[in-house]
């Protein structure tokens, strides 16, 4: 049995939820309020020294960074696999998932964000302007080379859901709700409304999870 | 014959360097000027269009993503390893690889400073307190990670080095440049220390490359 020590509005929690789901692995799912600082609490930092969310008991070992515990499930659990089999299509997928995961979301999180407001005293509307920046040109930089790359299907590669999907969908969430602008990505929306009609990524969603809160 | 086209103050652009000489791979260097934005020029931009370094030509294709394209040469070169062989022990690895590559670096590369600095109008100050700030609680948090873990040796993992490590030297030297606190993560400079004595490290960083400049 997993636990996933998560939340409901994190990203990166979000792709674990994915991935558990399409792996068809239960889990037991334990909020960590990250507006209550619950991750930076004694009890929460023994089992993650990172303070972050979220981090998969395996029943053998803590593991933190979604990206890492993910390569870790496929290694474990191959089917259905989350990566292609030929290493330059792995790699493309893999640059895909670390183009959302090291160039955009690292600048959008809930930390940084609050640095910005509370440490920077940035104005809400500089914050908010920061945010649609680094999304939307990170999206835009993703499309290019989805175009560029000619392997989209219905998902990122071909018709097989990948890490890649994994990533795109959180973030996609995430822009929706801060207004970002969209229309100038169709081939990442196409993937992300074809991602949807899975129950893994619809159940994964925020707005299901039981500590969610508008 | 590999080309790589980085920049010598690249963190991603280092990492690359120094895994194609642990893999014993020679390259031809093309530097790529990001202060001049040669990166987004339309000659580059059809290369990667994600406008970033380091970009890999391996022969058959271009390879973006330092991490994705690490573990592309891992699966083509598999010797030496630059992971290891447990699946716990390679999400290990990978999460530390990863703390630096999504929780530190995208904080602080070149293309955000400048943000925080044009169209922020944040004061250089302010920028550098930044900078320190995700620095120091960044490799706070991988060291707390490295002594809970209890795996290291010379290296992150025991004595072999691993992409754990080639992610972490490089942002030693940033920190480093940026004169950020290290006496509070022993661990992690005592890892970098072992690292640098080996040629792979010594020879890939910036000093040493034709396009660096003071």
């Amino acid at each position: 049995m997993f636990t996933l020590y998560n939340a409901a509005r994190s990203s990166a929690s979000f792709r674990m939820r994915v991935a558990l789901n399409l792996k068809g692995l239960p889990f037991e799912y334990v909020a960590i309020d990250l507006r209550k600082g619950v991750q930076s609490r004694e009890d929460y930092r023994r089992l993650n020294p990172q303070e972050l969310v979220p981090l998969l008991d395996d029943g053998t070992a803590h593991l933190t960074q979604s990206l890492a515990t993910i390569e870790y499930l496929e290694e474990r659990y191959p089917q259905p696999p989350l990566l292609p089999h030929a290493p330059l299509d792995r790699a493309y997928v893999r640059g895909v998932a670390l183009a959302v995961a090291c160039e955009i979301h690292p600048l959008n999180n809930l930390r940084v964000l609050r640095y910005l407001v509370r440490d920077m005293q940035v104005s809400d509307e500089k914050k908010n302007i920061w945010y649609r920046h680094w999304v939307e040109q990170g999206l835009a930089q993703i499309e290019g080379g989805l175009v560029a790359g000619g392997r989209t299907g219905r998902y990122t590669f071909a018709d097989q859901v990948t890490v890649a999907d994994i990533c795109i969908v959180p973030q996609i969430f995430n822009a929706q709700r801060f207004d970002c602008r969209l229309d100038h990505v169709p081939t990442v929306m196409r993937i992300f409304e074809n991602c949807m009609q899975l129950a893994a990524f619809e159940n994964a969603r925020p707005e299901k999870q039981p500590d969610f809160v508008e």
